[in-house]
C-alpha cells in the first residue's frame, strides 16, 4: 500500500538518499555509537552509527564503518553511546477515545515513551457523529507527528434496532473511506455473527476493504475456533486482538491470523497466554501488540507501547522478539514495511533510543528524522483543536432533566413493592446477569433499594432530542449511594445515569448536559467530581494530565459513594453494551443479549 | 498490491467461502489426514484436514476437527495420509529463456515438481524483441495453471553505446508496464553503478516502480558492501540473488534487503552461505530461494524448487524453515501474502503434497484448488504457442555467411604473424583476462592458431540487417577443433560464432541464420549438433526434454571436438557481457570493461 505517512515518499528523494549514503551531501541527522535493533535478522548490532536525510535513513554504518562522511556542518549529531535503537514503536490496534483525549493530545501523550505510529479506530466518535466526526478527530491528528494510522469503524451501530446511536455507517460509507489518504484498513470487525450469516451490509464492508487492497481487522471472541473462527478468516478478516488464553492464539495464527497480543488498561491479556507463547517456540511473525484502550492514567502514570514491552519481557518474551512485534510484524500486517518497521535504508526514520530493553525508558524519539521527544517529554506541541460546534454540542435530549423525569410509574398501584427485572453485576467481569429483585413502590412509582444494593438506572438517547426516547432498568452490585451518569457508555454513547436516589440522578444528568458530556459523581445534592468530555461527550479539550487527575478524582468520588469494585466506570459503562450478555438497558429499555428481543421491565 | 494471479477475488467469493466452511455448501475438494506444513507458525500439524472452494482454502480441520461436514456427493476427496502438505512454492526470481523453452512448456516442466509461482525477468526477450516481446512471451503464459508473475527487465541494453541489442526500455516504458496486470515487481536492477551515479533513466525506473506500490528487485555483486550497498538499498531496491559468501547475505538482510538464496544450474551458491547462515541463527524472515536460471537438462534430471528444498535441507536448514523460504517469504516480499504463501483460509489453494521432506517428491500439486500435476506429470498441456512471425524471425544478419565473412584482413602485410588482443577464459569462471597472443597471417588475413589453443571469435548484430556490424577478436582456453556458434550470448543476444577455420564458422553461422538461432557444434564441414531456438532465437518450440535431449547432445560434441571445460556453453554465452570484466567481444569490437572504452584488434 501507499505510504501516506512519510516527510518524502522514497520515489521523490531516492536520489538524494544515494548521494548522502557515498558521503557527497551531508545527512541531516547522524546517530552514532548506538546499540542498533536489528528486526531483520533479529539481532543487536552493537557501534552502529545511522544517518538520516529527507527523512530517512540513508545509510547504516556497521561493523566498524561509520557515519563520519555523512557528517557536515549543519548535520545535527547525537552520541547513542550505551543506548539502544528501535524502530519506532506501533500500536496495531487503539481507541484513542479510551484516553478521553483528542488525537493530538494523545500524540503528546504516547510519543515521548517510544510510540511512533498507532492504527486507531475511531469507533466512538462514529457512533457519535459518523464519517464527518471521524474526519474532524483526524484534522486535529495532522497537526502532530505521530502517525495517526486510521482504520474507519466497521460496526456502526454495534448492534442494530435495538437501541438509537447518532449515526450509522454503511458498507458504501466504508467504500468512501478507502480512499481517504490516512485509511490502512477496516476497523475491527465485531460483527462476527454478521460475518458467519452473511449479512449483507457486513460482507460488503469487507469486500469494499479488500478490493481497495487493504487489510480488515477483526475481533473474534467466540469460543468456536473450528466451523466459526475458519469462516470469519476465510471471509477475508485477517486479524483479531480478542484472545484470553493461548490456544485461542495460536488456533488464529495457525489458520493465518495476525494475533494482536493486548495489554490494555482495562484487559490485561498479556500473562494470560504470553508466558505459554514464548514456551512453545512458534514462529511469532504473526504476532503484534496492541493496547486496544488505555485510560489517561495510564499513559501518564506507566506509559504506553513502552510499558507494553516491558510487560512482554518481564514475561520471559526475548526483547528483540518484543521489539519485532511493534514494529516490523505491525507494518507487514498493514502492507507498509517498505516504508515502516525496521531502521534500514530507505524506510523513514522512526527511531527510538532506549536507556535498555528492560525498562524501555525512552531517550530521544525521532520521528521522519525529526526529534521528536526527550527525556519523556514532546518538543512538539499545539493550540487545543478548535472544534465545529457540531462535534462539541452533542448532548441533545431533548429535556431538562429533574428528579420527576426519573419518576418510573407503575400502573395501578400506589404503594408496596414490585417485582423487577434488574442486571446483576459481577465485579471485574463484563457479563450481566438477568436477574429479578424486588423493590419499592411509592406514590405509584418505582423506586431504588439502596438497603438492598438496588439501584435505578436510565438511559436517554442523547442523539435525537425530543423525539428521542429514555428508558429506566435496576442494577445491584455498585453499592453506591448518590448517583452516577456518564456519556462515553458504550456503544451508543448515550446519557447513563444510575443512583439510589432520584434527585441525584436529575444533578448528575443535568451536569452533564450542562457541560457537554462526562462523567460525574453526585451525592446528597453535591457534585463530588467532573470529568468534562465536551467532544462528542467522549474526549476531553485538557491536557492529558488534566484529565487524568480529574479521572483519578471521579475515582476517589466512586469509592467515597461506597463501591468497593474495581474499574467501576468501565463496569458501568458496559451496562448498555448489548452485543456482550446477558442483560443490558439502551435507551429502548431492556434488551435480552441472548436472543436479542426487548424484555419488560415489570416482572408478574 | 492486488493479486490477479487467481480463480476468484477474495471479495467475490468470500460470502461463498463462508458457507462451505459451516458446512452450508459442500467444498469443490477436501484433502485429508494430511501433515500440514504451517509456515505461520513454523509447525506440521498431523492428520490435518483442508476444504477448498473456488479456488480458495475454505477451513481447515485441525487437532481433531475434520473437514467432513465440507463434503457433498461431488466433493473430490483426496487422501493425504502420510504425505506432508505445504503451500506452492514459489522461484522469487528467474528468467524462463535460460531454460531455452516458452513459459507454457516452462510450467509443464516445472509444475509437477511443485512450483506453483514463479516472478520472471523476460530480460533476454526484452533485449531482442522489447516490451512487445515481453508480452507475447506472458500471452503464452496465461494459458497454464503456473502463477507466472513478471517483473519487467530494468536494464534493455544492459550497457549503453557499445553494442547493439534488437530494443531497448525506458524509465517511461517501464511506467507503462505498471499498470500491465501481470507485472508485480521490477526486475533485476543490474545497473547498480547507475543508481550510484543516479544516472537519470535508472533512478526513474526504480521511481516509477516504487510509485506504481511494487517493489524494485535487485543485483548487487559488488564487493562494496559500505556506502556503495547502503546507497543502493536507499534508493529503493529491496532485494538481490547476487550474493557469494555468507558476509555479504548477512550484510544484506541487516540492510533490510531480502535475499534470494540461490540454486540454479549454473550459479550453486548455497553451498556457500547455507551451513553459516543456519548456524549463525539469525531471523530468516528475509530470506527467498530462487534458481536464476535453470537449464533444460536441470528441469528434466533434477527437477526445480523441490531440487532447491532438497539441497538446502541436505545443508543443514530445517525444512520448515526452507519451506517458507519459498513460500510465505516471497509472497510477503512480493506483497502477495494476502492471497499466498501459506495454507490458510481465504488464500488461493495452491497445495503441494509430498512424500516428505527431505526428498521433497511431489505426488499432487494443486493450483487455485485444481490438481494440475500428479505423480511427476503435469494433468495439463498446450498445443505449441502459435508465435507471431516478428518473434520467430529475429535473424537479421544481413548477408549469407561465407567462409569470405571469416577474413579478418591485415593492412599492409601479406604473411608471417600479428600481435593480437584475445580474451583469456578461465575454465569455470565468467572473467575474461585481457591478453596479447600472437597468431598467424595469411595472404593478408588473421587466422586462428588451433595449435596454440588461439580460436577466432565473430559477433554478427542480428538485430539490424544490412544496417549491423559485426567484428573479430581471439579467444583462448576452449581448446576446441571445428567452429561453436550461437544466438543465446549474453546480453545483446547477437550471433557470436568461434572456431579455428572459417569454412566450419560459416557453416555454424549459417546453419542458425537459417534455423532462427540456436546453438550448434560443427567440424569438418559437418553439423556435429544443433539445438534450434527460434523464438528470439532464445527458445525452442519443442518440448522440454527434446530440448535437453539436443543439449546434452551439444554437450557431447563439444567433448568430442576437444573441450574440457565444465559448461563451455556458458562460458561462452558471456564472452560478449560487457558488463563483466575484463575484456569482451561485442559486434562493435573488443570493450575493455573496467574502461568501458573500445580497444583495437591489433597490437603494436
Amino acid at each position: 500500500m501507499i505510504n501516506r505517512f512519510c516527510k518524502t515518499p522514497l520515489w521523490e528523494c531516492n536520489d538524494e538518499l544515494v548521494r548522502v549514503a557515498q558521503g557527497e551531501k551531508p545527512a541531516d541527522l547522524v546517530i552514532r555509537h548506538v546499540n542498533l535493533v536489528s528486526v531483520t535478522t533479529h539481532e543487536i548490532l552493537p557501534d552502529a552509527d545511522v544517518a538520516v536525510a529527507c527523512g530517512r535513513v540513508a545509510y547504516l554504518g556497521l561493523g566498524g564503518h561509520t557515519a563520519e562522511h555523512c557528517i557536515g556542518p549543519d548535520t545535527r549529531v547525537i552520541d547513542g553511546s550505551g543506548l539502544y535503537a528501535t524502530p519506532g514503536l506501533m500500536d496495531s490496534h487503539i481507541h484513542v477515545e479510551s484516553a478521553m483525549i483528542g488525537v493530538a493530545e494523545y500524540a503528546r501523550a504516547v510519543v515521548p515513551h517510544g510510540t511512533t505510529g498507532i492504527f486507531c479506530d475511531p469507533h466512538e466518535v462514529g457512533n457519535v457523529r459518523g464519517l464527518p466526526g471521524v474526519r474532524a478527530m483526524f484534522e486535529d491528528a495532522r497537526r502532530v507527528p505521530l502517525k495517526a494510522m486510521m482504520t474507519p469503524p466497521s460496526c456502526v451501530p454495534a448492534v442494530t434496532d435495538i437501541e438509537d446511536t447518532g449515526a450509522s455507517i454503511t458498507a458504501e460509507d466504508i467504500a468512501d473511506t478507502m480512499t481517504w489518504d490516512n485509511v490502512v484498513a477496516l476497523g475491527e470487525m465485531m460483527n462476527y455473527p454478521g460475518i458467519l450469516s452473511r449479512e449483507q451490509n457486513t460482507i460488503d464492508e469487507v469486500r469494499a476493504t479488500l478490493a481497495a487492497d487493504r487489510v480488515v481487522t477483526g475481533h473474534f471472541p467466540s469460543p468456536d475456533r473450528d466451523r466459526a473462527l475458519n469462516a470469519y478468516v476465510a471471509s477475508g478478516v485477517s486479524s483479531c486482538h480478542e484472545s484470553g488464553g493461548f490456544d485461542e492464539v495460536l488456533a488464529k495464527l495457525r489458520l493465518g491470523m495476525y494475533v494482536q497480543l493486548r495489554q490494555g488498561s482495562a484487559w490485561l491479556n498479556l500473562p494470560g497466554y504470553l508466558p505459554e507463547l514464548v514456551a512453545s517456540g512458534v514462529d511469532t511473525r504473526l504476532c503484534l501488540l496492541c493496547t486496544d484502550d488505555c485510560h489517561p492514567n495510564t499513559l501518564v502514570d506507566e506509559g504506553h507501547m513502552d510499558r507494553v514491552l516491558r510487560t512482554a519481557v518481564e514475561l520471559g518474551l526475548d526483547p528483540v522478539t518484543a521489539v519485532q512485534m511493534a514494529t516490523i510484524n505491525c507494518a507487514e500486517y498493514f502492507g507498509l514495511a517498505r516504508d515502516m518497521g525496521s531502521v534500514t535504508p530507505g524506510k523513514c526514520a522512526d527511531i527510538v533510543l532506549f536507556d535498555d530493553l528492560e525498562s524501555f525508558r525512552a531517550r530521544t524519539v525521532i520521528i521522519d528524522g525529526d526529534v521528536v521527544a526527550e527525556d519523556g517529554r514532546a518538543l512538539f506541541d499545539v493550540p487545543p483543536y478548535e472544534w465545529p460546534d457540531w462535534m462539541t454540542h452533542t448532548m441533545d435530549i431533548g429535556l431538562t432533566p429533574t428528579a420527576e423525569t426519573f419518576r418510573v410509574p407503575v400502573p395501578g398501584r400506589a404503594d408496596g413493592t414490585a417485582r423487577v427485572r434488574a442486571m446483576g453485576i459481577t465485579p471485574g467481569d463484563t457479563l450481566t446477569r438477568d436477574i429479578v429483585v424486588e423493590v419499592p413502590v411509592r406514590d405509584g412509582a418505582l423506586l431504588a433499594d439502596p438497603a438492598h444494593d438496588v439501584l435505578k438506572v436510565a438511559v436517554f438517547d442523547r442523539h435525537h432530542g425530543a423525539e428521542g426516547t429514555h428508558s429506566f432498568g435496576f442494577v445491584t452490585g455498585f453499592g453506591i449511594h448518590g448517583a452516577l451518569a456518564q456519556t462515553v457508555s458504550h456503544d451508543a454513547h448515550n446519557l447513563l445515569v444510575m443512583g439510589d436516589n432520584d434527585e441525584d440522578m436529575a444533578l448528575a444528568a443535568r451536569t452533564l448536559a450542562e457541560c457537554g458530556g462526562g462523567e460525574v459523581a453526585v451525592a446528597d445534592g453535591k457534585v463530588l467530581a467532573l470529568v468534562e468530555l465536551p467532544v462528542c461527550g467522549l474526549m476531553s479539550t485538557e491536557r492529558v494530565e488534566v484529565v487524568a487527575e480529574k479521572v483519578a478524582r471521579a475515582r476517589e468520588a466512586w469509592a467515597q459513594m461506597g463501591c468497593t469494585m474495581p474499574s467501576p466506570f468501565m463496569t458501568m459503562g458496559v451496562m448498555s453494551l448489548a452485543c456482550v450478555p446477558e442483560l443490558r438497558l439502551t435507551n429502548r429499555g431492556y434488551v435480552n443479549c441472548l436472543t436479542y428481543e426487548m424484555e419488560p421491565l415489570l416482572v408478574e
